[in-house]
C-alpha cells in the first residue's frame, strides 16, 4: 500500500519537516512593510530551492512587487493536474510588546492543548503552505516520483492586497490553468472536523467623509440653526438596517440564493454551539436577520459593518464644536451573485438621497470583489471529503467562510478553474494578532490530509 | 451737561486708552496653559495698578488657580452700587502659523471694514474690559470721582473653566453683592444694532463609551452575527431626534417656556437673516424644529448636539474589524428652567435601554449648567437699552445668546443679583481663533456706551 507508505514517511520525518518550517519561519518576510523587501526575496528563495530538490522545475518571478514563486513538475499520463497554492508574505508584528517572545525566532512550545509551532506566519501561510510541500516530499521519497502534474504558485503579497496577483495571472494564465487548485489558508471547523471550504464572501468597502458646514462652528452660535454632520452620518447609519436586521438598500439581497437543503442539512449537523462563540467575545446575542440560523449568518448572508467612525473633538473633555465634517469606513460581505458595483451605487444614491441640501460627500474608493461560490459537483470535492474524513476524527464538512479570499474567484474568473479550500489553521491561532502559533497536529495532520487527499485524486 | 463732557473725553482720549489697551494685550496671559501662569499674575498686577489710578481700592486675590482682582470704590449716598465683570486671561492661541502677526504684539490695522486693534484677547475680553474701565477714567477726569458705588470683579480663569470662580463667589459674596452686575463678554446684534443678552442658554455634556464584544473583532468571522457597537451608537444618536427635529427624550422639553409676544414681536423686527447666517458657512437649511424661527433656535430654544464620535479602524485603507467599541461627546444647550440632572438622567435612561443585552457604557461625566434668563423687569434695563440707543444708529435689542456664560447664573444663585450683559464684540471678531481683532469703533463707541449707561443709571 503506497498511501501508507507515504503516511508512514511523514510520521517519521515530523522533526525534520518541522525543522524546514522553523527555518522557513525565521525570515521575516513582512510584505507591506518595505523594510522587509529583502526577506520577501530571501523567502522566495528559500522556496525555490526547496521545490528544486523535489524535483520541480521552479523559479522565482519578478512583479512590480514582490515575487511570485511558480514551480512545475510533470506528471504521467491519464492523471490530473493539480495547481497548489500558498503565500508565503506574512503579517507585520507590532504591537511588539505583546509577543511572549520574537516573533521571527520560532520555537515548539508545550501548551495545555497540545504542542505548538509560535511564531509569525506558523499557520498563515507558511506552516499550511508546508503542509502541501511536506506531503509531496513524502511521496516522493517513497515512490520516486510526485503523484501527478503539479503546478505550485505561492504568492508574497497576501497580506498586502495583492497588488501583482491579477496581472501576473492573466499574463501567464495558460501556465496556471490546472484541473483544479488546492488552495491551503483556510482552518478546520473544529478541532476534530476537517472542512472544505465552498463559500467566501465577497468584500466591498466604502470609506468617505460627509461635509456640511465650511468650517468648524460653535454649537454655541449654531448649535439648533447649523445640521450637524455626525448626526446626518449617524442617520445614515442607522437606517441601513432594518428592524428586523436587514440590509435596506434596495436590490441589496439580489443575487443573495437560499441554501440548498443538502448544505443547510449538514450545517445543522455541525451543532454549531453559536452561544458559546458570541460568549467567547463576550456577547449574549446575535446581530443578525431575524430567522437565520447563526451559522447561516456568519457565511451564507451578506452583512453591512462599520469598521471605523470619526468626526469632531475626540480629545479629553468638551470643545463645543459642531464639525464641519464627519467620516466612516463601511464594508459590506457579500455572497451569491450580489455584484460590488451595482450595490456601491445602491449605498451611494442612498446616502446621497439622505444628505441635506448643500452638504456634499468625498469617497476613498478601492475596488469590491464578489463572492465565490464553489460548485461542489466536481468530483474532486467528494473524493477529497472522503479523504480528510479518513484522517480525522470526525467526517469533513462542507463549510462557509465569512471572510474574503479572493484568489478562488481570480481562479475561476481568469483561468475558469475550481478550487477547493482546505486547511488546517484553528480559530485560537491568533493569525494577524500577537503570539501567532499552528498547532504541531495540524502541521502533522495536514500534511498526511494532502497525501491522502493526492491518492484519492490521481 | 456733564454726559457730554465725558464722552468728549473719551473722544480726546481714545489714542491714550487705546495704547493702554495694547500695553495689556501683550501680556501672554492664557490661563490653561501652566506655562503662563507667571504672566497671568502679571496682568493682574496690571490691572490692580490701574484701577488705583482711579481711586479704587483694588488687589490681588489668590485663588487655587490665578488670582482674582477685586476693587472697589464708594459712591455718593442714593446712588446704586454696581458690580462690574471681565476676564484678564486669554485663549491659547494656537495654530499660531495661521497667525499674521505675533498674537501678543498687537497693532492698530485698517482694514476694508475699518480699523482694527489686532491681537489675542483683543475681544475676548480685555478689549471689552477696558471699555468699562476706559469710561471711569473719563468720568473721574471730568467730575474728580467716580458716578456711584462700583465693585470692579476681574477674573483669570474664564478660558479654562473657571474653576476657582464659585468657591471664591461662596466666600466673597457679601463683598461682591450689589444692586446690579454688568457683564461685558458679549456682543453687538449687529454693525449697527447693540443688544443686552438676557438669555442664556445652558450646558449638560456628556462623554461616553460604549463596550460591546469584549475585543475587537474580525469582521469576517463575526460580521452578521456580533452586533457592532458603531451601529449601536449610530442608532442612539440617530433617535435623539424626531422628523420633525424635536428631541425625543421623555421630558426634555419641561421647562423650556415659550417667548412672550413682546420679545417675539422684538425678534421679527430684528429682520434676522438666517439665510445669510447659514449661507456665510455653506449651509442652506436651517436644522433645528420645523415651526421655529431661525433665531428662536439658536437663542430660546434646546438643542442636542454630537460633539465628537470615534470607533473603529479610522487609519488609512481598510481594516475589516468589528470594533469592540465606540464613544461620542454629545452637548445639550439648556433654556429656560430645564434641569441639567433630570436630562442627563432621562438620557442615560434613553441610551442604556436601546443597548443590546451584554452592552456596558461609561460616562465621562462634567457638571451640566441650567440657563440664565435675566428678568428684563428691572428699571436698569430700559435704563441701559435706551443708553445704548442714544449712542448707535439703530435702537438696542433684547437677544439671546445661544452659548453659555455661567456667570450670570452664579451672580444669581449666589448674591440674588441680576446681571445687564452688554458687549461690543463682532461675529467676525475670530474669538478662539487665530487673528483674533476688536474694532477700534467697538472699542471707541463701547466705552462711550458705558459712560451713557452711567450716567442713566445714578
Amino acid at each position: 500500500m503506497s498511501l501508507d507508505a507515504v503516511l508512514a514517511r511523514i510520521d517519521a520525518d515530523l522533526p525534520a519537516a518541522t525543522d524546514r518550517l522553523l527555518d522557513l519561519l525565521r525570515i521575516p518576510s513582512i510584505s507591506t512593510d518595505p523594510a522587509f523587501k529583502a526577506d520577501c526575496e530571501t523567502a522566495a528563495d528559500w522556496l525555490v530551492a526547496d521545490l528544486t530538490t523535489l524535483g520541480v522545475k521552479a523559479e522565482k518571478r519578478p512583479t512590480s512587487g514582490h515575487p511570485m514563486v511558480v514551480g512545475d513538475v510533470e506528471g504521467a499520463a491519464n492523471t490530473p493536474h493539480l495547481l497548489f497554492y500558498g503565500h508565503y508574505d506574512v503579517q507585520p508584528v507590532d504591537p511588539l510588546d505583546l509577543w511572549d517572545r520574537d516573533p521571527f525566532d520560532p520555537e515548539l512550545q508545550e501548551t495545555e492543548s497540545g504542542t505548538v509551532i509560535r511564531g509569525r506566519g506558523s499557520s498563515d501561510d507558511k506552516g499550511q503552505l508546508m503542509t502541501f510541500v511536506e506531503a509531496c516530499r513524502a511521496w516522493k521519497a517513497v515512490n520516486g516520483t510526485l503523484p501527478c502534474r503539479i503546478t505550485f504558485f505561492f504568492e508574497g503579497e497576501e497580506e498586502s492586497g495583492s497588488p501583482s496577483l491579477v496581472p501576473f495571472m492573466e499574463e501567464n494564465k495558460d501556465e496556471l490553468k490546472a484541473d483544479i487548485a488546492l488552495i491551503c489558508d483556510t482552518g478546520l471547523f473544529e478541532s476534530a472536523v476537517p472542512a472544505i471550504t465552498t463559500m467566501l464572501r465577497g468584500l466591498l468597502g466604502e470609506d468617505f467623509t460627509i461635509t456640511g458646514p465650511a468650517r468648524d462652528l460653535h454649537s454655541g452660535m449654531y448649535g439648533g440653526i447649523a445640521m450637524n454632520p455626525i448626526r446626518v452620518l449617524s442617520k445614515i447609519i442607522a437606517g441601513l438596517h432594518d428592524e428586523t436586521g436587514r440590509i435596506t438598500l434596495p436590490g441589496f439581497y439580489d443575487g443573495v440564493p437560499e441554501l440548498s437543503d443538502e448544505i443547510r442539512s449538514q450545517w445543522q449537523g455541525l451543532n454549531f454551539d453559536h452561544a458559546k462563540y458570541l460568549g467567547d467575545v463576550g456577547l449574549l446575542d446575535p446581530a443578525g436577520e431575524d430567522e437565520r440560523t447563526p451559522l447561516e449568518m456568519i457565511w451564507s448572508r451578506p452583512t453591512c459593518d462599520v469598521n471605523g467612525i470619526w468626526g469632531g473633538y475626540t480629545g479629553d473633555g468638551f470643545k463645543t464644536v459642531l464639525p464641519s465634517e464627519a467620516s466612516a469606513k463601511l464594508s459590506f460581505r457579500l455572497v451569491g451573485t450580489q455584484d460590488p458595483d451595482a450595490i456601491r451605487n445602491a449605498f451611494r444614491a442612498y446616502l446621497e438621497g439622505a444628505l441635506p441640501e448643500g452638504f456634499t460627500v468625498a469617497y476613498r474608493s478601492e475596488k469590491g470583489s464578489a463572492a465565490s461560490q464553489m460548485s461542489i459537483d466536481h468530483p474532486a470535492f467528494e473524493k477529497a471529503r472522503q479523504a480528510l474524513s479518513d484522517e480525522w476524527p470526525r467526517p469533513a464538512a462542507y463549510v462557509g467562510c465569512g471572510g474574503s479570499i479572493p484568489i478562488a474567484g481570480f481562479f475561476k474568473d481568469i483561468t475558469g478553474m475550481d478550487s477547493m479550500l482546505i486547511g488546517f489553521g484553528k480559530d485560537d491561532d491568533q493569525i494577524h494578532s500577537p503570539n501567532e502559533k499552528y498547532d504541531l497536529e495540524s502541521f502533522h495532520k495536514g500534511t498526511r490530509s494532502w497525501a491522502r487527499i493526492l491518492d484519492a485524486l490521481v
